[in-house]
């Protein structure tokens, strides 16, 4: 393992959580930063990661390639111009990012995180707060899809998240699993304080909209392992519904657009709803007044997707007068990478459809 | 009580939630629309409103202030604009609206909301999905302040929820506590949660940012109320910390901005934190770093400023990997109304903290 300490760059200016590397506005957060420094140089508690793939946010990669309808070249030249701008991966519009995949490059002689020189790594805290230099132009990525092979370097914080690639499962699998780790570990720990604090002792009715996707598919083992009495599993198209019938994740499969909530709020109840628990796993905006309307009364709706407007969740429940519990998908909890990937390798359904969209 | 049932508008076409007054898109919730259809007349579950005052957000007015530079005149300009254009009052930018009071002018015959033609009201609704006409030209507001007079009407839902403004105080004092009277009644409920669950049975330790406003100084008395072993007021300037200090709402006031991360947590923390629950009241954009670094691991954060940005709550936490619950502050709970205004009648400082806002 090389350890370096530069003279220039002193324990005493860096911070764990990279404030050190914040250029605009001073003070705030590497996340809430318009600009980091993205100089090669390490602090001492820092990583350097030789980064070979980006895997951009669902919401962030759907935006991108609808405001360029669908124009791969104006994609990339977009996600190029983001990054040389803000020295980070975060898209302006839906404010995400996604994650990495690396290599250990340099660590530095305070690094907390346990890594070593030459560790196949994801990082498991959002691109949105990552130090990031693009050297290749992106030019082996046609813009058509969320996984982006890359060549160039990260910078890792004190306090940042990385996990080590498993040995028994491709990268880009892997990568996959651990960008939306954090949905089946909130999705259980919810499921099952609803089931010991229910007193009927039956476990809670889940809801999950957009199920066939990734954190979607995810969540709904993650409900039935957590004692979901039963799991309903939403989806927009004809196609996904015989995808999620097949991976046999979901006691129920409904078909319904999430942005219109009469016709998801319908569907739900006659799959055996309304939700003691709804988790929202959809890309698109707009899902918000849907899913309160699909949860019944003192239920509990836990908003993954970052399409999810802040003002229209909770202007949503007053103004249907809905007394449900609302949560924000928090994409961190201690041990959810080895949760997520213990369910793709004992959920057959679960890595049926992720391999399909690799 | 005068029941109207017009010829043309049939129960059959009326829905709970205003759908039927959804203009453009169809299928949105009326919060989701664009656009409402603000005629005068009533489907058979509605009701009419004649009003006299709007309160706007606080999100709300300080952007259209801001953006305005505090030109009154234009800020009254961009209201009407708003108001023509979307039948509703929800500023853009925040997404938010706020509330209204008036009397009651016409009664549906299938209104289930027990209102009688006199009765004067607060709606306790958003703005945002409210039918509302201006038939003044806010010719009695100077564009300066939230309170709005105002003469024209509005039109409240089945499924909408109006107070009737209580005998024993000011209807501007009564409106102004309606305004936010969902934040002391969930600030309750989860100190209430959290005492229970907490295995030493000490209540937890409350931070309140914006301690000094509107719903700060509600959540704070609610907190206290409910079982908390500590409050923690956050304010930023050393005027309110003194109003806070007078009011005797916290045990400690502490002096911090709320959008500097790190000042923060450190006032937090030598405040006796950090918090089991934290509160945030203010309605300035960029606090949720701060917040969720002034709350301890597994303690709870709840967001009730409209100026809350779902994507730096979630991608905040995850970047520190913070394992926190965050919650979106909804604004109805069952007996919030009732709940507030008795903290308000009970809690001197809160009274007078209300009163010089007025």
């Amino acid at each position: 393992m090389i350890h370096v300490n530069r003279p220039g760059l002193t324990r005493a200016d860096a911070d764990p959580t990279g404030l050190h590397r914040v250029r605009e506005p001073s003070g705030v957060l590497p996340q809430a930063a318009t600009r980091l420094d993205t100089r090669r140089e390490l602090w001492p508690d820092e990583v350097c990661v030789r980064v070979e793939r980006l895997n951009l946010d669902a919401a962030s990669f759907r935006q991108l390639a609808e405001k360029h309808a669908g124009d791969g070249e104006a994609v990339r030249a977009e996600v190029l111009e983001i990054v040389a701008d803000r020295g980070k991966m975060q898209n302006p519009v839906t404010g995400s990012g996604g994650m990495l995949v690396g290599t250990v490059e340099e660590v530095g002689a305070d690094s907390p995180l346990g890594l070593a020189v030459g560790d196949r790594v994801a990082t498991l805290v959002s691109l949105t707060l990552t130090p990031l230099v693009i050297e290749d132009g992106l030019s082996r990525w046609d813009g058509r899809s969320e996984q982006v092979p890359v060549d160039g370097y990260a910078i890792l914080f004190g306090r940042s998240v990385a996990a080590r690639l498993p040995d028994d499962l491709p990268a880009e699998l892997a990568l996959a699993v651990l960008d939306v780790c954090g949905a089946p570990a909130l999705t259980a720990r919810v499921v099952r304080q609803y089931a010991a604090a229910s007193a009927d002792q039956a476990g809670p009715t889940v809801v999950v909209i957009g199920a066939a996707g990734k954190s979607g598919s995810l969540s709904l083992a993650a409900a039935r392992q957590a004692g979901a009495a039963r799991t309903i599993g939403v989806v927009p198209t004809d196609v996904e519904a015989s995808l999620l019938v097949a991976a046999d994740l979901a006691d129920v499969v409904a078909l319904a657009d999430a942005r219109d909530p009469v016709a998801l709020s319908r569907a739900v109840h006659e799959a055996g709803g309304p939700a003691d628990v709804t988790v929202v796993c959809v890309d698109v905006p707009g899902c918000e007044g849907g899913a309160i309307l699909s949860t019944t009364d003192r239920g509990t709706v836990v908003f993954f997707s970052m399409a999810t407007s802040f003002s229209a969740a909770a202007l949503g429940a007053e103004g249907l007068a809905a007394d449900v519990t609302m949560l924000v998908g928090n994409g961190y909890l201690p041990g959810h990478a080895d949760y997520a990937l213990s369910l793709l390798r004992g959920e057959p359904g679960v890595r049926s459809l992720f391999e399909r969209r690799l």
